[in-house]
């Protein structure tokens, strides 16, 4: 089966979470909105479905996956359901639950990363709410980031099966969540994420065992790959950045 | 079985999304920090699970659900569980998926709703971010309620088992996130949802349809249904409010 997945072009964003997956498990599909018009690609045919003129499941937004009668929205529910499909997924109802669990989480802490830089409103600018974002960034800096990634640590030191990912004896899409986020959080907090590196070293080394699996490894090499850049969730702004 | 529910005890918050999928579902819960510390209850024993001295699945934080072996964090998934294992879920496999995407969709607007309140971060009073609570107030009244709410509508007016609930054509645990947060909405935002109301005549008889079910007509009337209040997600200040 060949999976089309819809999200923007230009930016990693969310779609990322899905896109990992997909490429994880060497699934056959297409990255719609990326593809031409003449090949039925565009942000035409995403909004085609956001507007109803492809049936009852309307997204709420993107990404969204359709796979035959299949259209799913929300980046970890869309992980869960490919990790669970693919072998991306850990073994016995208790893990399987977690790992959903863990993704969920993961979506909860990348929406905060983005309102860093949009405390105000997703309709408004960020130029126009440089003070709030300036405030929340502190917040998300000294609170948020020790927190959440001092949970995923305490999971990868707490795993029965092992230190090397969250969850289970194997990769899951829990820990290619987390690979993704601090990939974008390393490149928009570059220096919060240096004086906390010293704090997550299990971290650090899942994100390398990540980086390093084989198809992950062809796939961030390849022009599939989008980088982080300014219209994203994850955005190098220095004026939010600090130890 | 019986499920061991985790959750704030003064505030319905989060874990009202679990509670009322327990409650419709029949099921046999313990509601535990609302419990006596002599019953095993207390905040003490809902901290034991966060701070890792009752196993390796840590959740991030409450709402989560102790059955057996599983330990399960967030309130979507959780619902999702429990909904899916007691007949309040759609059937066949691309509406069982699409109820686990509306569900985790209500839990950004939920989100959403609290950052009204704290938009800058939750470390910090209310009173302490006041001015950027107001901008993003308004954001969230003239954007993003209609936006979400009319999504509900369009859901249902498009379901082709019939208009009566959100996917398939009995009522299911998204049924229930929608009608707690509209429930909320009307708390936080009264003047604002009566401006609404004429807009979602699906998503208001879809409410009532769920507080007149039988078990949840029941359990609102209960003392186990706390009331909203200034501590929770979903909190009165006038001054957030509007048309």
């Amino acid at each position: 089966m060949t999976y089309d997945l819809y999200y923007w072009p230009s930016v990693p964003g969310r779609g990322e979470y899905v896109r990992l997956v997909l490429e994880a498990a060497g699934a056959d599909y297409r990255d719609v909105a990326r593809l031409d018009a003449s090949e039925g690609g565009g942000i035409e045919a995403m909004f085609a479905f956001i507007e109803g003129k492809r049936g009852a499941l309307l997204p709420f937004a993107p990404p969204f996956l359709v796979a035959g009668e299949i259209v799913l929205s929300q980046a970890p529910v869309i992980a869960a359901f490919l990790g669970e499909r693919h072998g991306l997924a850990p073994e016995g109802e208790a893990d399987v639950l977690f790992a959903r669990a863990i993704a969920a989480t993961t979506a909860d802490f990348v929406a905060e990363a983005h309102d860093t830089h949009h405390p105000v409103g997703v309709s408004l600018y960020y130029g126009d709410q440089k003070a709030e974002a300036a405030r929340r960034a502190e917040d998300f800096r000294s609170g948020r980031m020790p927190k959440f990634l001092g949970w995923y640590e305490a999971l990868l030191a707490a795993n029965p099966a092992g230190h090397s990912w969250l969850v289970g004896d194997r990769m899951t899409y829990a820990d290619l969540g987390l690979f993704q986020t601090v990939e974008g959080l390393r490149y928009a907090f570059p220096r919060r994420m240096r004086s906390l590196s010293e704090s997550i070293p299990l971290v650090e080394a899942l994100c390398k065992r990540v980086a390093s699996s084989e198809r992950i490894a062809i796939y961030l090499a390849s022009d599939r790959r989008l980088a982080f850049n300014e219209d994203g969730i994850f955005r190098n702004y220095p004026e939010l950045d600090g130890e």
